[in-house]
């Protein structure tokens, strides 16, 4: 007969896993030592350890973001816990499942001065979905089936709609060391054999409000489908019904994952950014009608367009029903299932109407312009921040996934990485649009996703160097980019960049860090590129070899900025000249 | 005139600058524009850059640590300000005070999926001992003298009993940068130039209290004084008289302050440890009285010893008011200001106890065998972990600090680290005791004291290795002494030692990590030291010269727990055989 503590944590591990969950991210500890071992020696647990908690966290976010399923952590009491903070917070604002699992000193330790013991109870506040305080360790067949149920129920709360992070504390007293063999599992399985089944259903509207919709709908003709960032494999075929039915144009973030795929491009728009960068031509471009996926777009010129023109019909579709709409000028909010709705909406669709409009094709014909002279960054020779994603648009292989930075990788993902008929997914942390945190959910996700390229800034890079020793220790295969302008390439593009006197030291802040130095500490290979022929070989190279590889190009803030005003410049002279030409402007 | 932000902004700066903050660490952002600038403006502000927020907030702690006094910080919204979260728990338990400054998005853009917009409120939870969320930006004389009180408040409430973390958030609206000139100082000092003074006293206890106490105390022979971690410069000296008064050995902690400095030692008992850990010794050695101060010592077998004896009449002196008393054996609970405590008490003592009494002279003679035994270690020519406090007590010059880190060090320095008379004032983050933001801490220690030299495990070292960064950047003056056993020591003392199935991949956690490259990155010296005679060479040099040096010391966790364990064992024969000559045992 095992003891209390064996028996309650096995029951609860164990039913953890029976939900599908088979990845722990464990960082190492005293107090978590029950959790640690029962996951070690459960057969269907695969765990992961990493030291920094940090680290560990944005390493299960990405995981978890890559499995579209809830992937579990496990640390000790203390600031351990604290330093989950951040990617717990990532993962709230990015519907990402997450089953936090802490340790705890038991509550006659708690708040008396013990060491290693901080206040854990709501530790992450509002931004885990569902606390719970578990009770201490029993073995009574109640307690065992407690402890299931909360394993349930913590894995169905982090993936019921919104998806998001959960956190279960756990009081331990000492002894630590659970007596875990063999028979535990069947000595359980016996005691307690049966465990639920959670289903989770999703949100849809009914008939009526379906054809109310698509009548209001049918008779405007210029109509614009805004798709922010989506992760949800058949959404891509399915909005693109919808843009047939309706003949609406797909502005497509880079995170929307309509940009890549096997679905027709014939309706996707990709450079919107550039064409609203100029407002006139925005005002050209007016729609009546905005129907909106995912998150709002990474573009800040489509979103000041909707704020500066509250009489567009904007329709936010959240199948998880949140609230992501920063320009209060949205007159229908609609919780339904995002397939679902385009589904639904697309059948009733007739016909006649599947065939290309004037509007349709002027956004098509703009868009075609705005990629052209954007697409000049590709015959730069410079080392020119843009070009890194016109180049991957090419280089990066079937099946692939390419993890985007925050901050200006983001952006010029957004200006740069064009439509292709390649499956390749586009991740990034876009719940706080944090800088740190990167380096470790990408190499979490590259478990699941590989190939898997990162494009990431020197800052970025840098304030999470901590995560490459998973790559060193677990032998992962990664291809970092690290875009080295030395500094925070972003601020150069607000206004702060005219403050010479405080500049660099307050918001460009140079490191002069050599990275080199410190790929050879987690034993990846690293490659300065000089050249464009040099950045092909190597991230060719690095995408079939294995391990972690990093590629650094060198760039200059000062010349990103120009370049880049010299290109959306081309692109607004193109689009005015067309448009005067048509008598739009 | 200048407008609503900049006036705003500069009366909160400039009233926190009047409240004797001098130092501020910021992190990079936009939304923190306008306080990063009007900070860099201001005459009596220093501005310390420190990019990975984590890392600046522990920063922050150690300076503020080492100056006694706050320390602001300052960073952008988003998971920046979750970064803050490890470096905020410590603070609060270790009573540490900080001024957190967070931007925020204004109303309009929270909750509403805006960028980088988190629920800021409240995000410290219980761990800020004050939350304020700010008014928007206003000019009004009333709004700037709201400001001002504000700054005045936090500095105040961080610094009164107990000390601790506050947090001010800042919704702001752009555009965000100030127009802060010469005038601004002058123009916010002509229209508002009052500001309030606030003056924090001491607890203290009544005539007739202390009369009771002394009358309590002074029938009592065996009494014992346990100081643990404490830092107030007068307290070595009225903790002595208070002994002296009492004639009551002083157990002191290596945090207690009490090892080092220029008071007597004759009272100070710092074997204690190894004492304890023969139960039969303690049973020995019972105090009937324990007089507490600070925090609980590191001790564990010092701990056991109370929770073992409830009838020991326990008083714990806490001039913060807190609770740190996780033995639930206390008797008596003391709010009263330490020094205070000390020096009243001693005063009503009578001249004719001032003189070494029995129990005085056996805590001296047991003090002395166990010293005598555990410096054996100082002989070892092996690079035994004990040893490098032996050797510090030596090598450290006057006025120096030894920051010490968590796990393995701290209980080291506990054991190794002897009474000596120059004045070296110990550090630790006691707190939590994580092994998180230990690099950081030290650094920022470190522009207060110099020199400074940390001794960091490789784990502890390799959690903050992005805490180096500061070092690089401002030339710091530090030498960080890694005790490398790859991987973490201190499991190897605990039960799980015996897991051999799992002990390596969850608890040993090996990285192989050589650190040598990461040094070379952040422009520091290294120097991987085998003998005693190398170690000495580069300490001295280091302490002698500038910048940032790391000497590594290579050594086995399975032969330090030998060595420990060999050691304890000698301690205990030595005394036992000592109390038994003495028909004590």
């Amino acid at each position: 007969m095992s003891d209390d503590l064996t028996l309650y944590v096995s029951a609860f591990v164990d039913e953890l896993a029976k939900t599908g969950i088979e990845d722990v991210v464990v960082s190492p500890g005293s107090r978590s030592t029950p959790f640690a071992m029962v996951m070690a020696e459960h057969p269907k647990m695969r765990v992961h350890m990493n030291i920094d908690e940090r680290s560990a966290a944005f390493f299960a976010l990405g995981m978890a973001k890559a499995k579209r399923k809830p992937v579990a952590l496990l640390c000790t009491s203390g600031t351990a816990a604290a330093n989950y903070v951040p990617a717990v917070v990532e993962a709230y604002y990015s519907r990402v499942p997450l089953v936090v699992l802490t340790a705890d000193r038991p509550h006659e330790l708690r708040d008396v001065g013990a060491p290693q013991a901080i206040d854990q109870i709501h530790l992450y506040g509002k931004h885990a979905k569902w606390f719970v305080d578990m009770a201490l360790p029993e073995s009574s067949n109640e307690m065992l089936r407690y402890a299931r149920m909360m394993a349930a129920r913590a894995a169905a709360v982090a993936m019921s709609a919104p998806r998001g992070p959960v956190h279960l504390n756990f009081p331990l007293r000492e002894p630590l060391v659970p007596a875990v063999t063999d028979q535990t599992w069947e000595q359980i399985n016996e005691k307690e054999a049966s465990y639920i089944q959670i289903a989770i259903g999703k949100k849809t509207l009914d008939d009526a409000q379906f054809h109310q919709l698509y009548k209001q709908l049918s008779c405007i003709e210029k109509g614009l489908i805004v798709c922010g960032n989506m992760d949800e494999p058949e959404f891509a075929e399915a909005v693109t019904e919808l843009a047939e039915a309706l003949q609406y144009p797909i502005l497509a973030d880079p995170l929307s994952q309509l940009r890549s795929g096997t679905h027709t491009k014939d309706y996707i728009i990709e450079s919107y950014d550039a064409i609203f960068k100029d407002a006139a031509i925005a005002e050209a471009l007016l729609p009546d009608v905005v129907i909106r996926f995912g998150a709002m777009p990474i573009s800040k010129p489509l979103l000041l367009m909707l704020k500066r023109h509250p009489s567009i019909t904007q329709i936010v579709v959240d199948g998880e029903g949140g609230w992501r709409e920063p320009t209060f000028t949205a007159s229908q909010m609609i919780y339904c299932d995002e397939i679902e709705f385009c589904r639904r909406l697309a059948e009733l669709g007739s016909a006649d109407r599947r065939v290309p409009n004037e509007w349709m094709q002027l956004w098509q014909d703009i868009n075609k312009l705005a990629k052209e002279e954007l697409l000049e960054a590709g015959k730069e020779e410079e080392m020119f921040e843009g070009k890194v994603f016109i180049e991957l648009t090419e280089l990066l292989p079937e099946k692939s996934t390419l993890f985007v930075g925050n901050s200006m990788p983001v952006r010029d993902a957004d200006t740069f990485f064009m439509t292709n008929d390649k499956q390749i997914r586009l991740m990034a942390n876009r719940g706080a649009n944090g800088i740190d945190g990167v380096v470790s959910s990408a190499l979490g996700a590259s478990l699941e996703a590989d190939p898997l390229v990162l494009v990431i800034g020197d800052l970025s890079f840098y304030h999470d160097l901590n995560g490459l020793l998973a790559a060193k220790l677990y032998q992962l295969h990664a291809t970092i980019i690290v875009i080295n302008n030395n500094g925070g390439g972003i601020f150069s593009f607000l206004p702060q960049a005219r403050q010479e006197k405080h500049f660099e030291a307050l918001f460009g802040t140079p490191t002069d860090l050599r990275f080199e130095h410190i790929i050879r500490m987690y034993d990846g290979y690293y490659q300065k590129v000089d050249t464009w022929d040099e950045f092909r070989y190597y991230v060719k190279h690095s995408i079939q070899s294995q391990g972690l590889h990093v590629i650094e190009l060198c760039t200059s803030r000062k010349e990103n900025v120009t370049k880049h005003q010299w290109l959306w410049k081309n692109v607004t002279e193109r689009i005015t000249e067309f448009l005067q030409k048509r008598g739009r402007l």
